[in-house]
């Protein structure tokens, strides 16, 4: 009845981004991990981030593709209310809950709850969050055309240092490594509208360098599980983060 | 530098209790899993117990001993201050990390540091937490006897449901299936005297179920990482609980 | 001016759940023991289920009907934006107000605003707690048929373990004793559309037990109050928890 | 087995302070409620106060004794580390244990666990907490001389606004009332070494004040307990307090 | 780039308020402070305030406009959803967005996010936060016809006790000195018909006053950001509270 | 009778560290800064050091010597238990209080009180604010040699990420600009036995670019208040950290 750890390393990853370059700043390093791992991985971007000082939306969609690619992620579109204007609505709740349920996957990211950070990225967090709930309950008319899906773990991840949960236990992915660190640079480089103004890009690496010294490793990236995870054994457990 | 996997399975287990029983009711189920897997685990009990309502120190060392057995655990005894006298001294938390030297353990079970509990759990758990990092100091002149040691990863226990901390994402070990849950069960009813007036057994064993259906199998038990948990990668993360 | 004793003990109980099951499942134990020492309790229940994986609306009320008449309760259903789709919405706080006013109960249970269970628990949680507020301000447009109405106390009630509040104390309400615990034994099995696939039931009885061996008594629910809890002496409290 | 309400009502009250003032300034209103009602009470105050700017221990030592009368109680000194040199030992605890053994009290009054405030004053509470649970084990040596004993409830009072705790659901007393008010004033008024330098008791009375407006009385006093609270029914509670 | 002191002495306070008289009530005498030191400051008020018990919403504009002008400052009303109406809508925030890019203040004043108060404070509260995020955004069409202006600080005031949020260092403006505490009362005063049934008034002053006797000063109003404060040097600091 | 400003930046600051390099490295931008602007600053080291696993504690002293002079400090050493071996004893905050009342400072930078670090800091840290407390209390008979002095504000420094408090909001100083920098890497140079094993500069350097980033700044340290800050109008402020 619960996946076994095979299924489980096979099931896609589904990631959730309330702007064309949240997902790829805030973790791409752990997309490009898993897919490089062999995992497939599929983004849904709910917004053309119309709002940005610099870059307009085509330009962003270009760019977004062009970042997904080189993660070797798939990319879809979902307009919710817009940029800078999403609102929490039953009925997003449900779109995204129908595309977990064609997705199927076994883990999903998501924004983090934190208020205090753009408006659209806790709104969205809440908004998957409550997705993946929907998606597993039989009863939702709008979902019937897809079987109920329910996922392994709902991870959400931090844009910004201030993004980052207090009350949860951090999980440090390792994404050290020549490869991962070139492909997650080059996925943000993609993002040429949004480099010009403010160093994005350096307070990412910056972060995952602070990240990867705690962690013992050279870079590593903090995602938080809102539920208890499940454990087979301890075995399954890594290392902690107690480096200094 | 990092022990590979295969090194950390192979690690031995090492579990401190306040009281003869406080290991065997907290998480006996989840040591009998990692003895069955073929890890070892080393059990140091700080008291006598002699505090308690009932039982001598005589008779609870016995059954300490036998408890230990069952789960497949050595044991020894190393008294500080005695049952409901322990306090916090810096040569405590030295005693404790010679034996981790010692012992070599990649994971340390220890107390939970709420503090609303009897008192000596939260000191142990405080002192255990302390002497993990001693033992990885390469100047502390009474350890020198012993090389330097770093630990995987200290996780913590709760003997009841209000030690379990707030503010920590736990982790749901599985113990589902007849005979972890039998040596656990045999376990704690090896505390004979302890089981005269109050169910602790039947509390545990609420606990677990409880924890259980949260996590969607028949029994769990909560541990809890005060520090971050570095993972390579996604696919050694298990299930989130999320069953209702 | 403030409401002597008397008067608080005949005060009605209002309970409102967002799905048929949701309060005879949290702490229907709660509602049989008051309506069994003379209060009187009405139910609104605010979708008619319909997300369920099971049970038809249709059936579902026929269920909460008798499910409530167990208990000593009445029933209304206040559809609002139906199940899995609530949303914050100020004319259901006013919708809400309105029922407080007619009803003008001494307590009101509602769930908690635990964040991470059903979306629509916390939202109605929310929703609850400002139409108390609303029932009581003079100058509200759509209330003025009835008169203004200022409630004792809110309690919180949680559905499942995860919706407990942590920074509040708990009220465990000791529902010990064979005719209280028949009767909520009796509502939950009413629910029978909902005892297919996953067993509610176990988890509210496994989780009564837990509070109840915490309480020093067989079973007990716990409640939550967000306010201050004024108090004319001590001696109207009643014992802590600490058990173990 | 547990306590009759009839027989909570007449156990002593029993409170603690780490200076001979604390008690009366932080809840000396509590406790003439509660004596006027035909409760008896017992002050342990565990130091002299002599770090204090102004007032010589002896001088201390007499409007102790004076306050203490008035509020209609008993009063004993038991040192000991001395003021402004309180230590965790459990040596202390020990004491303290013994204390409650002898009084038998049905509530006890501690300081609160803030760790921010007077350094006497967090660890005092930290004391009595843990005596309380030493109170009731049958086997400590050193209590051996006094059957084990169970208290009802342990409340903390807070001495400032910065010692009431952020996490525990406050239940405040009404104090209001002429006598009550009048002998709390006076109470305070009788240590008249502190009142020379700076206003203690204007800082009380605004507090209770305060919490007065909130509660829609005139005064009332913050209580708080860190175990649940175990009810028999909601009779036994009062109203919340939420009147802005 | 960024601004010098002295620019920010000059930029205006803007204030926003659910009601015609939150901002006086909760800091009024921050206000006059500030005012009277030079600056200008203007309120913006999101509700006639229809739903309180007293005052039509004709009487308490006048009343509000009165109040604003003792305290020296500028006031318009900005009716969003009603009184106890307010939902968290994307366009509310791109109005309040719009004021802050016209008055362009250094200092914006808005109620704290804790939840359990008037349903109306909070949501301000969240949507006062997401405009000065959004006004600085250089691609909200709604927003181009004024240029984008970051504001310095954001800063929280608590309309009641409970509403001082629990996890932020207060910052206590101290307000003591005859004219600017002169001031504030008359600013309270003025809403005349709001002084009828409930004593806010009194509420306040014994707030500040118990502040004040926190701050070592007469009377004190806290204020409270969510952001981390940015200083050239701790010369710029003032005291910590710790008089008692 | 409260400070003038002016007397605040002329009061020396006084900073107390567990080992030879916790200061500077945590700090040691801040006080560059602050000895620029002209104030004097005073060191407190409390071990020598002993227990790292490199660096005798004669050559950690003259490394300690070298690199508070870089700052502009003058240092002390004041040896309580040990490196290591640090308790809370009563005896060792008379030690600290009484340099303060020495050196009589404005400002104390002490190690911030989270728990999960080394077991050293969080107990000095609570030590100092124990110190700064008796060093105002008129009565305690060790410290009557030195005038009874009460500090401005007790600011903590966090070692590492983790030992930055959650609940506090976080005061970010500037430390940009080439000669304070300079300074700052200079003086964590001076540690040269510290630099073999682990990178600690780069930890440092690292957290204040990160800091920086989000302060819109270079580089910047961040300091915590546990008390609430008294400020005497909003001029003195600085920015609200929010730049992405």
């Amino acid at each position: 009845m619960k996946p076994t750890p095979n299924s489980r390393e096979l099931a896609p990853l589904l990631a959730f981004g309330a702007h064309p370059d949240d997902i790829e700043f805030a973790c791409g390093g752990v997309v490009a991990r898993e897919t490089r791992a062999g995992r497939t991985a599929h983004f849904v971007v709910c917004s053309g981030g119309e709002a940005a000082s610099h870059g307009s939306p085509e330009q962003r969609a270009i760019e977004a593709e062009k970042s997904a690619k080189i993660l070797g992620a798939t990319l879809e579109f979902l307009v919710l209310d817009g940029d800078a204007r999403l609102e929490m609505r039953a009925e997003h709740a449900m779109k995204l809950a129908r595309i977990i349920r064609v997705v199927r996957p076994g883990i999903i990211l998501a924004p983090s709850l934190v208020e205090n950070q753009h408006p659209d990225h806790p709104k969205l967090g809440r908004l998957v969050r409550d997705a993946a709930r929907l998606a597993r309950y039989g009863g939702v008319e709008e979902l019937r055309e897809h079987a109920a899906h329910a996922i392994d773990l709902l991870l959400h991840y931090a844009v910004t240092d201030e993004a980052e949960p207090k009350d949860m236990t951090p999980l440090l992915i390792d994404i050290s490594g020549g490869e991962v660190m070139a492909l997650w640079t080059a996925a943000m480089a993609a993002h040429a509208s949004q480099s010009a103004t403010r160093d994005y890009q350096q307070l990412q690496l910056t972060r995952a360098k602070l990240h990867g010294l705690k962690a013992g490793v050279e870079y590593s990236i903090p995602l938080f599980s809102s539920d208890p995870i499940v454990l087979d054994s301890l075995v399954q457990l890594g290392r902690g983060a107690r480096s200094f």
